[in-house]
This record gives structure tokens, sequence and C-alpha cells, in this order.
């Protein structure tokens, strides 16, 4: 029975399950128990292999992939897509994007929308993964890959917002600071929202620093600006920790505002990296994660899952401090 | 012979002409004058209207409107999308994104890559329209629409760069500058390269200004520093139009590395009006496009366009000057 011949079909068939099941078993998407076991047996029977399902997948290949991103105006994006558009069009491939606007409802039904567009791979650039998107990934049957948040179900690129976050705290304890705000976001962002919060505080506590106080905020300059600025009135402390360079930014201003000086008066640092955080004076105290590698990354491994290749389930990004100059030594 | 189950290609065929052609015509695109007389004849026979047309189309809709952007890291063009695609979610439709990283060919390839998806309409953020631009853009069959350059046969929205740039230096003008290096970018994108330059040179002009020494570099933070680095080398102006905000924050950096204070010893302003442009001290003074009504006029006109509607050629975008604190009265 080995045929080239043979295709996903014929072994959905033989095993009793759909084409979009099979497919998830190659591509180590989430397949019940029973039926991997079932499935294994008939493709072993059969002496099938990825790479043959591959080939015979390769005749309704669009070379498109299709990307779903939450905004257009997030540089921490746009740097990870354009570095993704760039490896897969030497590959020859064709990126398409959908904006999302941080919409859940139209998050899924981009998804949706791209895949039945015929699109061989789709990456969810992610902010919040919700029950709704893991039913939807097993639906999916062409590769699928998350970037900035951990599906546990499948595949994802991600930054190491734990141990950046951990540098960052330790960084600004051993400059002697004790009066810490961390102004973070929503924790359904589980990468920024939790892993890099919990970091900042387990950096701090090993410095013996225990007591943080908390603010949230949103990703945006101007909500930040409102809870900043409220925030101020009842307390200046000695250092912000802000969850993105936006929000930093946000704090400059506030500060500024208060005819208070950085770091002088209150020390700022953020996460991101941005250009416009080297060119403010003083230059911002920051954490850059190498997006343009995050892209790559991506793009390699979209590649190679597309070609039926083996892929780490999870791979995560390095990053930098960038001392900048607004951290006061205390 | 008026019936509803006439098509374009029946149109077409009567005439002797490509189903483009008819398309073009009723789109108010290029066709020539023996063919237009021919198809104007012919309609009026059959008593046809482009929304009998429109209506007859319908049926192939995709609800899906294709944009091709030069790049996703400008803040500009990411906002005009953003506000594009809100626009038009709200009216039932989705938009693809394919980003060409300022590449022309794969610019053309990606205009013809969505107009093979079947997309109903597409919109080009246009840098540089060549003579590629114009044959494309005669033989696509949907609406397509110019946003950022002035495209002359067809339809376009832009910023009224010329008007921009001659009240920004009149108002530089006026706080008594003489010394002015006019930072830019190559006239190969007339919008920027040419129309807001002569704005500009204009605005001076008018205020006895007549020299002013001009320097070129390209729409990136690093080149611009090295541009603006050697520069400062040779000649220290008393003001730095600088053509975007980018360019202008590049001045910021490389004035500030030569321990030289703004606007102190150099004026700068830039065009562009980014949040990052606020929040740095001394904040910019700059031109604020409104990118958002941009992108809104830009997805009414092409919703219209769909319909069957008639759209005006052309319309611009207009700006505010925000002072901000970098330009000194001399």
């Amino acid at each position: 029975m080995k045929d080239k011949q043979l295709t996903m079909q014929d072994i959905a068939d033989l095993a009793g399950v759909g084409k979009s099941t099979v497919s998830r078993y190659f591509n180590g998407g989430y397949v019940k128990e029973e039926t991997r076991r079932k499935l294994k047996e008939i493709i072993e029977k059969v002496d099938y292999t990825p790479n043959t399902i591959a080939q015979s997948l390769k005749a309704t290949k669009t070379k498109t992939i299709g990307i779903v991103a939450p905004c257009l105006d997030s540089i921490t994006s746009s740097r990870v897509m354009m570095a993704l558009d760039e490896y897969v069009r030497n590959e020859g491939y064709v990126t398409i994007i959908i904006n999302t606007n941080h919409n859940e409802m139209r998050e899924l039904t981009s998804i949706e929308h791209v895949w039945k567009m015929n699109v061989d791979a789709i990456v969810l650039i992610a902010t919040n993964i919700t029950e709704a998107h893991r039913q939807l990934a097993h639906k999916i049957d062409v590769p699928m890959l998350f970037i900035g948040q951990v599906f546990s179900d499948g595949y994802s690129i991600v930054n190491d917002d734990y141990h950046a976050g951990f540098d960052m705290g330790e960084y600004v304890a051993k400059k002697g600071h004790m009066d810490i705000t961390y102004v973070g976001v929503n924790a359904s962002d589980r990468a920024v929202g939790i892993e890099r919060k919990k970091g900042v505080m387990d950096g701090f506590q090993t410095h013996g620093v225990s007591s943080i106080n908390t603010i949230e905020t949103d990703f945006t300059f101007t909500h930040s600006q409102d809870v900043i600025s409220a925030y101020l009135k009842k307390h200046i402390p000695s250092v912000f920790i802000c969850a993105t360079d936006t929000i930093a930014l946000a704090c400059y201003k506030e500060v500024q505002a208060l005819q208070l000086k950085v770091p002088e008066d209150i020390s700022i640092v953020g996460f991101g990296g941005y250009e416009s955080s080297s060119v403010i004076t003083p230059s911002l105290c920051t954490v850059r994660f190498d997006n343009e590698m995050a892209g790559k990354m991506a793009g390699e491994a979209i590649i190679k899952w597309i070609n039926g290749e083996i892929i780490p389930k999870m791979q995560s990004v390095g990053y930098t401090i960038i001392e900048g100059e607004s951290v006061q030594s205390i």
C-alpha cells in the first residue's frame, strides 16, 4: 500500500477521522489519545512519512502565509512582521496581514478568513489566548504559529519576558531603589501582564525588596498618561518600572509636567527599546528584545513546518538591557 | 435588450473591447476617446447604468479590500491603514495588507497578487508612481485608489503637502531665522520630496529668505543620523527643517551628541506629529496631518466606488502646525 498517490484523506478514511485530525497528528497539534494510537498504527502499517504527506499537499500550495496582528501601530509587532516577511519572501512566499485592532472576535474571524483564502500557513501575533483560540487552532488544518504568547497545545515563538523582567528588577534594585511603582498591563496578556511582571518582582525580591506598588494601564500612550497623572497626585515613587516603552514615555511626559526631573527626582525604566526611547533626554533605560530575530525565527519555523520538517514547540528570543540615563543610583 | 442578466462582458463584446476597458469606463479610468464614444453609444442603446453593472458584479464580491503598503513601521501609514480598516470593517469588509519593504518590483507584484486573490478593490499607499504603475493600474479591473501621491490617471487621497510646507516655512521665517538647512528626501517621492519641499521654499521666499541649504537623506533614523552628523562637522545652521519627524529625531540626537542645545543653539522642526515628538524635551515643532481622516476618506471613497457611485478624483487632507518648543525666536 506504500504509494505516493496516498493522500491525507486516505489516511483519514482508514482511521475513520477527519482530514484535519490527520494534519494535526503530523503537525503536532492536539489529537485525542485514542485517535493518536489508531493513526500511529495505520501510518506504521502503510509505511507512511510526514514528508510524503507534505509532498502530496504541494499541489495546492498558494505560497501565501497569513499573518493576523492585533494592530499596525506597535513598533514591536511591525518589526517582527517585517523581518518575518523578509525571510519568507526569500523563500518564495508572500505574507498577507489582517489587523484586528485588539478585538478578539475579529481575531478569530480573521484567522478563519485567511484560512479560507487557502494560505499555506497562519501566524498569529498573539496577545491573549482563550479557549476559543484553542478550539479554532484545532480546526485549522494548516500550520499555525503563535508569536508573543506560549500556546501550550501548539508552537510558539516568544520573548523571554520572565528573565528580561528579572534582570531589570535586579538592575534597578542594585541601584538602591526601595520605593518602587510597577506600571503594568492586564493579566489577559500573559507574556507582558504576568511573565514580565513576575520577573520584575522576583528580580527585586532576590535583592531584598519585597514591597512594590503596582498600578495598571493599557498599551496606549494617552490612557497611560491619565493613569500616571492620577497616581502622581497621591504618591511620587523613587522609580517607575513601566511594562512598555510607550508607558515609560507617558511617564516622562507626566513627570516633566510636574516640573520634576528624570532621573534626579524619579527614575524611569521601560521595556521595548524603540528608537524614540534613545533619542529622548535623558535616554530611557529599557530592555530591547530582538524582534528581528523573532521574525526570522518565525519565518524559518513556519517554512520548515510547511515542508513537513520537525520544529521546536517553543523558541524564545533574547534581549539586552540598554542602560540609558534614566536610572539614578541612590 | 435591457436585462439584469447583461454582464460587463456583454457590453465589452458589443463594443469589441476587453472587459477591463468597460470597467475603466465606468470607474472613470483612462479609455481612448474613440472607445469611449463607442461605449457611450452602446450603453445608451441598451439603457445601461453603472449601478446595473455594480449589481451584476455583486455575486462575485469577496468583501475583501487589498492594501499594498511600502512598510509596516511608518507611524503615518499605520495610522492611515488602521482608520481605513476600521471604516470598511463597519461596512462589512475585511482588509488584507501586503508589505513591500519599499521595493518597487514587490509593490507591482503585490498589486497583481491581491488582484488575483479576487479582492473587491485595491488601495496603494504610494511613495513613487512610475510608468509601470500606470500600466498596471490600467490592467486592474477593480477600483484602485492611491493614498499619499497624486495619480493623475485615477483617484487619490493625499496630504496637502505643499501648503503644510508653505505654512511651516512662513512660521520659521517669522521667527527670524536666516541660516536654514532643509533635510529632505529623494524627489522620487513626489509628495514629500517635491511638494513639501517646494512649499517650505516658497514659504520662506514670501518672507524674503531665498537662500536655503538643502541636504538629502532617506526615511530611516540611522541613515539620517549619519547624514546630519557629517553635515554638522561642516556647518551649524540656525534651524534644521526636516522633511519628517523621524529625521527630526535623528537631528535631536546628533545635536545633543555635540553638546548643543535645542532650541538655544539650533532650532529643529519636523513633519509628522508622532506621539514621541511631543514627549521629547523640548517637544518638537511639527506638522500633524490628519492620518485618521485620510484613512476614513479612503475607506469611504473605495466603498462608494465599489458600489458604482461617483467619487472625487482627488481629495486632500488637512493639517495642523504643532508649535512645540523647538524653535527659537531670533
